[in-house]
């Protein structure tokens, strides 16, 4: 048992979540090395200060700078906005340590392809927050598609949609601009991250964006409310894809349906602990999608839960993601996703703005 | 109470239920005119004879034409493959009939135009067969989006799918020749016309569409398994469309989910007797969707049943169709819908080939 | 093609219900008996007159009397209260007609012993009217159990609740006053009769049954608004059966859940169309509850569409139940469910009420 | 921020939940105390040490006693067998530290009786592990019921169903021995004490208890497989309880149906971030349960995320049992569920064997 001291750049909505998964992920899975909550980091050294007492840090930091920069900080993770991501890494990368960033992978593509530079580089271990594919759900999902069960997928759909930006009475805030918080830009990353997961790589896409309330409260809205894309797969599957920030009603509405020649699939977070399959064998009169509840028969359930159906939840995919980032650390190579495979979905969404731009498919590969 | 003479053509899926429906309608809707089931006509005299003895039917017909001509018979209910059905309503028209024509218009939109050209033309009384739109739940959500429940639509996403062709051992039988019979020809007609009933026109559609497996049992496949449209609505709001008849576990997914700017509305074929529904008001804590089990509340349901929850089922569409047919008589107009809106449905099938063949948005308006 | 001429006593909810039934059914199931409506009676002449011309009857009848006797009427259904169906079956069976009886089996179990020994005595072809169990579903259910896919029985759970009379504003109409009205007496046969034909004779009960509003609107409530039981069957499965017309939400709670030592099965009646199989084999992994939808592999499904997950409604199971009746009569002999199965489950039921009033277990079996 | 020694005796299932809540819970909830985790005891040093090292304690202890009386040890988990609770209760109000006890109370409801009375009369802080009723849906739930949202309850059906012994051939192990590892023993404690937070206390109970397959692998099995009682509540209202281990299918069926004069709540612990409420107001036509997702709105959801909809998991639960046994450490006064909440529970399933013995009702209230 090894102790490593982890610091984290970011105090809000995902900066606690991964200072708790740190905290817990030792006792859960039983880490060959340990996180120590060395420091944290904010927008300003009070805040720090607020952030290490609530959370239960040894140390505030004054900055990212000497966050990265403090000799007891072993790794770093990185949950401050899409703006920082790049030159956080950077110094990450100077001061030659493990870089966890959360998604999405930069504020642009250009920012994505520099981070991705620099960490492969100079043989940095990293990752990226992708989490939601972590649920012992999906990870079954992904198996169970990689070993068969559903045969050659021939339809992928995938939406992630919520509502909290549906009252067009709700401000014009941060929300509203820069293309990283539009939805295509804030909520597409995870689903298009499950489609390669599941389906594999994107070969085309042909997407709509748009801005479904051009003013809020009088101001003017600088990004997208929701966008869709029709996409082809390299295995030739045809897929559609939908993320929205206005869809009434929906909370955490990453769901995914796909079907195979032999079998489907359909899985929606908001019941994170079933996964829906099918299985075109046996009699006809007894087919049907049987709801499948997690357990531990699945993909890091065990660890949470010795019993079926018990259920995990949103911290504990944050806890699965420090266990593989400490883990990537021990192995001293970056476990999937890394920032490459941020890149690669941040590649699909900028093809959509540039199919939206001229209206017609665009390839989703590097040019 | 005034007895009229019903001719089918056909004695097949749909014939039979038409015929079924025709024998019941009276009793569930005491309607003004009363169906007498006259006569039936099938592809041959012996198959006609069959079906007349089967369903009820006083006489068989020898051919469509002796029916359409026969004095007893005062209303044509077409229930024979798209290729007849311009030729058996030109016939209609000649003899004055009222005429009620199975979903698709005609096998295609030359057909259609020529078809709302004929009856429109001699102004004779003419429906098309939309059943689904026709249960008390979707009815019901029709009237919730024009009282504007759910606000201004934002997104429309609608499929139907199912998976009786889904096992590429399955032999190329007729079902894998023509447009008419493809996923795109078959599935989706009703489902366009519910874009149109609940969200209203559509003025571009970008498509794909594509035969997923391209032999079957060593013949060739003419036609396709399935198809997806990006849409634009005319008021503004953004779409999608999937129909597919590959679609592995699907039976009947006759499925839309339509958001807007104060609720939204969702709904499963599979689970006809519950529409769900969400609205933005009212504490935070307890909003929520809510399953919506017809009852007599709803449109058209209480002549079926006295009890909420109780459920019509499938056929008891085609009741209310022909409820509605017998009133268009009466009141000697066509009802809503007409060949005209089965017109309206076809161009939105032909905009959508157009663009699989150009790869740009098309307009779904008549040129 | 024989004719049968139909006489229905009753133009209320069952009365009609029967009347679309066989108006329907011919069409439907390619009867070799055919009805023809006859003639219907009712509380009075005029009203008698209204329903024939409303339900498309030859005649009407000047009562219950004049119908049972009239030359054209060969087979008799009786949809008129429980205080009627005695008086009635007597005539039917001293004119010699086969006669079908909606449940209860008369007002009492008195009544009910008097009828099964009227129609076994005179050798009459007899019918009781549990349409629920003849579902697609139901049906299926009852063969996966008697096939053994479930394994062993090991417990029962069974529900009939609805929330008509949930709310105690509500006034003390005829429905508060009678055993035969209340909850036990008018809801529960269903759910009796469910359990008898699913899990098997039942062979002890232990019951509570209560007046949840003993006044309504000032006005004093005469039977029960919920009652509960658990019970012993004979094959050693522990049960319960819960019975409300106060259940509030509750539509159509016609509910089942059995469990196997192989499997189990749950059923809701408002999703009538979708059966829950749930079998103890295959990896771990893959096992949950399957989703069945309905369709052609099913019983009596067929018939009334070509397509899975189309869907039957209530009024289907009328008209399958007029198919049992007419197929009954062409046999000369008596179906499942005749009265003698309506008497076993007026038996489970008086068997509760002796529990309530001892407050111990009761036989359920005839003494 | 005060550190607080924590001492978990057991390292099983529950041993490592609480270990884990107590790693996790100052950065979840920034508690006033802040747990170290200091020492775990098992049933042997070398068990005890492997834990230790496995889940981050800071030390192993010897024996349970060494726990207890070791210094830097300020507050007692107890995670083992229910027969190890008395004494070590006993043990820790000796030396005067505050006790959380897992469910049930002891091994009997003489030991939970002598645990009450050890606790209260030493004025030690203590608290009893009923989780479930923790998520944030359930403590919803109750704050409805509590704030009239649902009227007067009429009617409460509660069920804690698993299957991991529904196989016969699973052999006869510890499981097999012992009252309090019996279904009525092991499982109900859940159910009874959400039945009491819910409806409130129960009058009288009326119980079956069996032991399904009375052998497994030859051995004879000397406890229950699953358990029903009929219940009254004080409050006037009808109930009903079941608990079963050999439940084929289902995994956790902690499941609660209430339905009340004004509304109705539905719970299922497989989908624990959904709770069904019907509102028995607004128009008939759309009223209907809703499924409203848990989220920040929710009792103790947004210290775990958030976003609503993204869900909490089993190991949340014990995080915020763990919060409340700080705080009740921190103001120095037991919080519910204290010993004395699960004394009440033991007393209803004390009941409940007595009335299977005797057949009859009886009292669950103390003599
Ligand atoms: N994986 C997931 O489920 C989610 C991921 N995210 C991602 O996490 C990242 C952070 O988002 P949230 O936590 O929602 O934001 P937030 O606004 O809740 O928190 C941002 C934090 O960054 C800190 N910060 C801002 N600028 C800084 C600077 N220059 N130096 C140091 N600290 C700075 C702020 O003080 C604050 O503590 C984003 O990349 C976002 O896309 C956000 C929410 C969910
Ligand atoms: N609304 C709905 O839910 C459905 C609508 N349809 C539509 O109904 C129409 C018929 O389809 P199905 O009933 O499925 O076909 P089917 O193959 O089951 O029956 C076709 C019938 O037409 C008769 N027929 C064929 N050629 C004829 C001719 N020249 N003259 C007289 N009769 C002729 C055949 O004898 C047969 O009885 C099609 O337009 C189809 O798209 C079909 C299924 C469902
Ligand atoms: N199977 C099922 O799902 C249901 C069965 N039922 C049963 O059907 C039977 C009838 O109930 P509903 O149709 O609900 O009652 P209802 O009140 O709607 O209709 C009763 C009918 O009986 C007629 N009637 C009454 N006394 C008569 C008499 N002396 N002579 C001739 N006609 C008379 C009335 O005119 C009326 O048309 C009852 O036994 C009831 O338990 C009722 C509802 C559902
Ligand atoms: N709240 C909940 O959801 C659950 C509660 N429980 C309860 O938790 C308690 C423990 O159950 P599990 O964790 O399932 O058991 P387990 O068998 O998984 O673990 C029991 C632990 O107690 C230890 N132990 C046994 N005898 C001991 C002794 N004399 N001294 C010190 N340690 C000893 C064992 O070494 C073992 O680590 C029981 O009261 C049980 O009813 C169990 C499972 C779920």
């Amino acid at each position: 048992m090894t102790e490593i001291g982890i610091g984290i750049i970011g105090g809000g909505y995902m900066g606690k979540a991964h200072a708790v998964a740190h905290a817990a992920v030792g006792a859960v899975f039983d880490t060959a090395l340990r996180p120590r909550l060395e420091m944290v980091a904010a927008s300003s050294p009070a805040s720090a200060a607020r952030y290490a007492k609530s959370f239960g840090f040894a140390r505030a930091a004054d900055s990212w700078q000497a966050l990265v920069a403090d000799p007891r900080v072993d790794a770093v993770v990185i949950a401050s906005p899409p703006e920082t991501h790049l030159e956080i890494t950077r110094a990450a990368v100077a001061a030659g340590k493990p870089v966890f960033c959360e998604k999405p992978l930069g504020a642009s593509i250009a920012d994505g392809e520099a981070m991705v530079a620099a960490v492969d580089g100079a043989g940095i271990v990293n990752m990226i927050g992708f989490n939601y594919i972590r649920t012992p759900a999906s990870q079954f999902a992904r198996r169970l598609i990689a070993e068969g069960t559903i045969g050659e997928i021939t339809w992928f759909r995938g939406e992630h949609v919520e509502d909290f930006y549906a009252d067009p009475a709700l401000p014009a805030t941060w929300r509203a601009t820069g293309d990283a918080n539009g939805a295509l830009g804030d909520l597409a990353p995870h689903m298009i991250n499950a489609a390669l997961a599941l389906a594999g790589p994107i070969r085309t896409v042909m997407a709509e964006i748009e801005t479904v309330h051009p003013t809020r409260g009088g101001d003017p809205v600088g990004n997208d409310d929701q966008a869709q894309m029709m996409c082809r797969f390299e295995n030739g599957a045809m897929g559609h894809m939908f993320f929205s920030r206005v869809a009434t009603g929906r909370k955490m509405g990453y769901i995914y349906e796909i079907n195979g020649t032999k079998g489907a699939i359909r899985f929606n977070q908001e019941d994170q602990n079933s996964l829906w399959l099918y299985e075109a064998s046996g009699p006809e009169a007894t087919r049907g999608f049987r709801q499948i509840l997690t357990g531990p028969a699945h993909p890091d359930y065990l660890p949470f839960c010795q019993g079926p159906g018990h259920g995990t939840g949103y911290q504990d995919q944050i806890i699965i993601e420090a266990r593989d980032f400490l883990q990537a650390i021990h192995e001293g190579r970056s476990l999937w996703p890394a920032f490459r495979d941020g890149l690669a979905v941040s590649r699909v969404a900028e093809a959509a703005r540039r199919s939206q731009a001229e209206g017609r498919w665009q390839s989703a590969q590097p040019h």
